[in-house]
């Protein structure tokens, strides 16, 4: 039963449940009485109707991010709203920060709202690793509502993942770039996330499983704006590389300024692969290769696994890998 | 004016008063309307006047954008956010689209997640005008809880406007391109909303000061797609522009496309200026001259009334105008 239901039943609008619920005065006392009456019949009072809203299902999901600014985050959750939408759902959002205590009061302020369910957005959520105790408050969430990661893998009853696979994506761009001869790839990276973490893990691969050293001096950690890594690799001066990966595109931008300044050919003198597919990448010149880790993709499958879950399907994959798509553009030789 | 004052002038006692303000059924329907007499005449809207007793409160705003993938969206509530919880607030975010009807439904859903006031981000709140019907869902709520409006202006009681100055940044940049020769502005714009006519009003108005003519074809209707704008420009051959004026950086990064293709020399041959200063802004190459709207110092007010309104402070600037800042880059000679 939920405002959608007494609204229905009572003959009128849902703003009119909401009006009468929350005690606005601007409705007529016979439409007033009408809608108590079903709230009454239905066996609630509307005062703890009006608390929740709702009692059973409210159609609503809870999404949490940590920073809504970031572009990749504020696309997933524009896809989720879009998906969900479509099959009736409200959305509300919060973002939490990458505190964890933040991350554990935000999750409450969302349970606290009632939801159906919660969704994850961004492998911060995930700790560092798969069981570590600062996941313990997404176990503690799944007693409540199933929960969903979005590129973050965490292991529980009632606990769903998708996630892209950003090692084998690093791992098949290193590859890529070592068969052609390139030596020394510098890898930047703005994060230690777990997604940063399977990164790196695809790059340090690629270099053994091909008899390159894996260089400390040439896995750098920066700021992921462009300016920032710009004039950090102008300082450089005795840093020698044939290659950059990214793990974002504002990063790959600032390698991409910096051979301009110091007059590199781009894609023959060094070759830069950026990270996300993002308006950054076509916005730069020249445009920028990136590995796209298909967003929509992993939004879809979320929402479809969160639908069958909702619907008390049995059986539904708790993680789903995704593989990422290289989209070549002009900064490589591929 | 506390609770002992409406007590004494409604004739109940304050347990009554605290009953209605926090909605509950276990009052008579005559008691219930006489107390809420007696708080509007005070000039106070029910929930804010719990606020002020420091009944009600849930400490939680709601915040509305009709698309979060847009930067500047992103952008505003990611500031909005951050500062609401140093103030111990907790937020709720919403993603309406542009359709009329949903936005509506969506301002339902916060006000009927108990909220202590709403936050709508971006000039499509405002529909098409001030006073028109496509707004009196905001009148609406703002009965209910204090409504402000970010880069959207909308008059009536308990309704706070933050605006920046859009008319006068265009109308300053027009002038400046002016001013230097500059005798065929293209103006590129994505959207009729508020903001998107203030725009225009501003690039007109410049024009006529200045004694050149207003030209249908110089205004373009495009998308905020750098390689859908290159693209229309190219296909434009007849088209003779000396300057270009963009409502989205976006926009303007497709005309510097364009530029290079033609060969064009920006900014000698062709003067471009973008909207938002956004990270697009400063990854193309050259850098863009782009107008900053100021999105912190935006937000950064609307906070600081929000808080002064739910302290039940009287006498706040119902419309708030920022001025907007010229970023200046290489795609201008100013």
């Amino acid at each position: 039963m939920n405002i959608y239901d007494i609204a229905g039943m009572a003959g009128v609008s849902i703003a009119t449940v909401s009006r009468v619920v929350n005690g606005s005065d601007k409705v007529s006392e016979k439409t007033r009485q009408k809608v108590l009456d079903v709230i009454h019949d239905a066996g609630y009072t509307p005062n703890v109707f009006a608390q929740g809203l709702g009692l059973n299902t409210m159609h609503t999901i809870g999404i949490l991010v940590p920073n809504i600014a970031d572009v990749y985050m504020a696309e997933c959750v524009n896809f989720l709203e879009d998906q969900l939408h479509t099959y009736g759902y409200d959305c509300l959002l919060s973002c939490s920060g990458f505190d964890i205590e933040q991350k554990e009061a935000h999750v409450q302020l969302l349970l606290s709202k009632r939801i159906d369910a919660l969704i994850l957005v961004g492998s911060t959520y995930a700790g560092s690793g798969e069981n570590s105790h600062e996941t313990d408050y997404i176990r503690e969430a799944a007693s409540q509502v199933p929960v969903f990661l979005i590129n973050g893998a965490v292991s529980g009853e009632n606990i769903y993942c998708t996630v892209c696979d950003d090692r084998k994506a690093v791992y098949d761009v290193a590859m890529s770039l070592i068969r052609r001869g390139r030596k020394r790839i510098l890898f930047l990276t703005d994060s230690h996330s777990y997604s940063a973490q399977q990164k790196m893990a695809g790059y340090e691969q690629a270099l053994t499983e091909s008899g390159l050293p894996v260089l400390g001096e040439l896995r750098l950690h920066t700021k992921n704006r462009a300016h920032y890594v710009r004039d950090m690799l102008l300082q450089y001066t005795n840093l020698k590389y044939d290659a950059v990966i990214a793990t974002d595109d504002g990063m790959a931008v600032g390698a991409l300024k910096f051979a301009k300044i110091r007059g590199m050919n781009v894609p023959l003198d060094l070759e830069i692969v950026g990270y996300n597919n993002s308006s950054l990448s076509i916005c730069c010149d020249p445009e920028l290769t990136s590995v796209d880790n298909r967003t929509e993709q992993v939004c879809h499958d979320t929402v479809d696994r969160m639908l069958a879950v909702l619907r008390g399907e049995r059986g539904i994959d708790a993680q789903l890998i995704i593989p990422c798509h290289l989209i070549k553009r002009s900064t490589t030789d591929f």
